[in-house]
């Protein structure tokens, strides 16, 4: 693994994607990321948390694990009203970012513009990717990490690691031609500690959920499964 | 002018837009949402501040003048990964939204639904337009505010009130043909406060600025040159 | 009705949208269009068709009815590859546009600049929008017609003038205030003469319709359908 | 060079872009593709062509050189109004079409989905990128050709392959790691002979160019120029 810009994140890492879930909102949302420390704290497991961004502040400010945006924009200071200004999110103390995740999906010039303006905010990038030779194509880029997840399981509760592990290996396969170094996390209907096992046994670093997670009836019991998986695959 | 839903919220009023700007970033946004609190309480007008989305937080709990977020989206709570929840700005204590910056233009059915989503989160909505038809157009939609901005004068220093006051008449004359109630403001190079006193005896209720003040050498003074001109037309 | 710049379009008017089906592409196409310059000659009956852009010359080349772009950019000539300049329509013989279809909405500000665009080219603009208040609000922008088709019914054969007439009538009174003289389409769902003759009972001058034409086993009798019903309502 | 869908294609090519020059649209567009016709027949060098949309038909009907699309849309027959069907434009004998011009810039997914429908369709995509990185990862996704276009000189009359060699070579390495096959063309203020020339000892395979052949005075005088540099280079 490439040198992260923040020595809160280590691999295996699961990473928590808020979405818009009102489960992920305001004090659900630092409820949520609590109960993310408490897991993390209890297994040593690297925990992280991507909440909606009026909501990176307070849990920045409220708990230890690292906190990542959900995207940035390519925009430098000045005249971009509405945009996500990279060193607005670095200033909070969050340790990176998402970025074209498939449901905020990027142009293919804008996501190497983010990829530069995120390492010049020490900011670490997470792209999201939706098939082997778009993983590749990402990698190219040079990215942190890549976040391989097939739309088609994304919030099905269909494990990509089990249902069609093909595409993860087929995705390690193609990415490491391209970047030796580049951490790659699958993604996508991982609900159980069994589908994060299956993950790191393909050969991925960790995993990106949501619902799995956030909608869980116990979020904290959920996270405890994944972290433990992940323990034990060490 | 319709009820507004916050008391916080009057006018006539200055609507300072941070952008993306480096000094309305972070602690430097801190700093200018403080000056302008200062202003409003010297001076008794209504200044209102719109942050970026990350600085929401920190500025409605460390002052009392309203915040408005630069942009909502037009989505509900679920699967929108990197979007704004209008929700997730209404728990924040943020009481509105700008709506179609000419940096962040949006859909004509877009906005229409913002406008819905924002009134059943209770934020007030100032819809940006950028000529006299497209006013009357955003007014049929029913929008608590429209802000006139020729994108041509944005961050110029020529003050549309005084350069091209045909454009601010037309576009109340045609607004209210479709929409009495509205409440009408201007921007784009407005930098003093002879150009908020012109845009007053137009017929606006306020200005929409940012660079005017935002960078401004002493953004206090000038607020406080505002905030009197506002005072002197009451 | 205000004057159009084309004698061809006259109300009431049946506008065919070809999409891109495939049943509406290529020599599909010109067939089609032959279907429907037969409907039109049998019956007096204005038949506009709207196919795909590499289409256009083809189909003004071998039928007599009105031809509609199914979209225009709002750019003038020079560097927009990939984007359709009005101009390059207008050159075609071509003698309209559609505007801002539901599979491809624009920003209002796009849509008042193209309205612009397409008048300094002598093309017709038929503005799409999805319900009462955005079609108040494109009446604004003052274009030659809007047509109001309530996007869930598009495609189902559930026609909009009967299983939702109060969208049709409310969409006319919230229009007629703001602009007298749009004409009125409606869409969505239109399969049958009597889907057509109720649009027509509720004050719209023509349908625009797609799949109950393009997709239809005969779209021959379908169009004659369609046509003896507008002429009856004469 | 893998195997082209179109026997029409070969190295070196000039590839001409119409973009949406009054001087390329329609009977214009016919004049300049005859010229491209005469000075190809004439050096037997391959010129392409990429006409606006609604001069293709006129265009594959009247010469003999290969015509490609400025764009097409990663949608499959049905509800896609305003979009291109790849297979509207594979029917009318265009042989291939741009991707992701910097003048049209498109999401990383949808350029791997269009490379795919493109592919299906067997129509030669020629992706274009603005750097290096870009440019490897275009290759990725494995399609025909890239054609590298640093977006500052484009337009410039400032050739990329004289002032900026290093780019141009440092594409190639990059992209040769990642695809050995891929045709590599670059662009951007291509004007002269020698800038061809230039393009092609430094290991391109042809050039994408505009403005300098469809803004010159003479753009078969140009033309001639451009094909007589290929011809001395082979």
């Amino acid at each position: 693994m490439p040198e992260l810009t923040s020595s809160k994140v280590r691999t295996p890492i699961v990473l928590v994607n808020f979405k818009t879930y009102i489960e992920g909102t305001g004090k659900n949302a630092l409820r949520l990321a609590e109960d993310c420390e408490k897991a993390s704290s209890e297994t040593g497991i690297c925990v992280g948390v991507a909440p909606q961004f009026v909501d990176i502040v307070p849990i920045v400010n409220a708990v230890s694990v690292p906190v990542f945006s959900q995207h940035i924009d390519p925009v430098s200071a000045g005249s971009f009203t509405g945009h996500i200004l990279p060193e607005s999110v670095a200033q909070t103390g969050a340790v990176g970012t998402l970025v074209n995740h498939s449901e905020r999906r990027l142009k293919l010039a804008e996501i190497d513009a983010i990829i530069s303006r995120a390492k010049e905010n020490k900011l670490i990038q997470v792209v999201c990717t939706n098939n082997a030779a778009v993983s590749a194509a990402a990698a190219a880029l040079k990215p942190n990490m890549i976040a391989i997840e097939p739309p088609e399981l994304i919030g099905t509760g269909i494990p990509v690691s089990k249902a069609k592990p093909e595409v993860v290996s087929g995705t390690i396969e193609l990415v490491r031609r391209v970047n030796r170094d580049v951490v790659i996390l699958c993604g996508a209907g991982i609900t159980r500690g069994e589908d994060v096992a299956a993950a790191l046994k393909l050969g991925t670093e960790g995993v990106l959920v949501a619902s799995g997670i956030v909608k869980a009836k116990d979020p904290y019991t959920a996270l405890m499964e994944f972290a433990e998986a992940c323990r034990e695959h060490k």
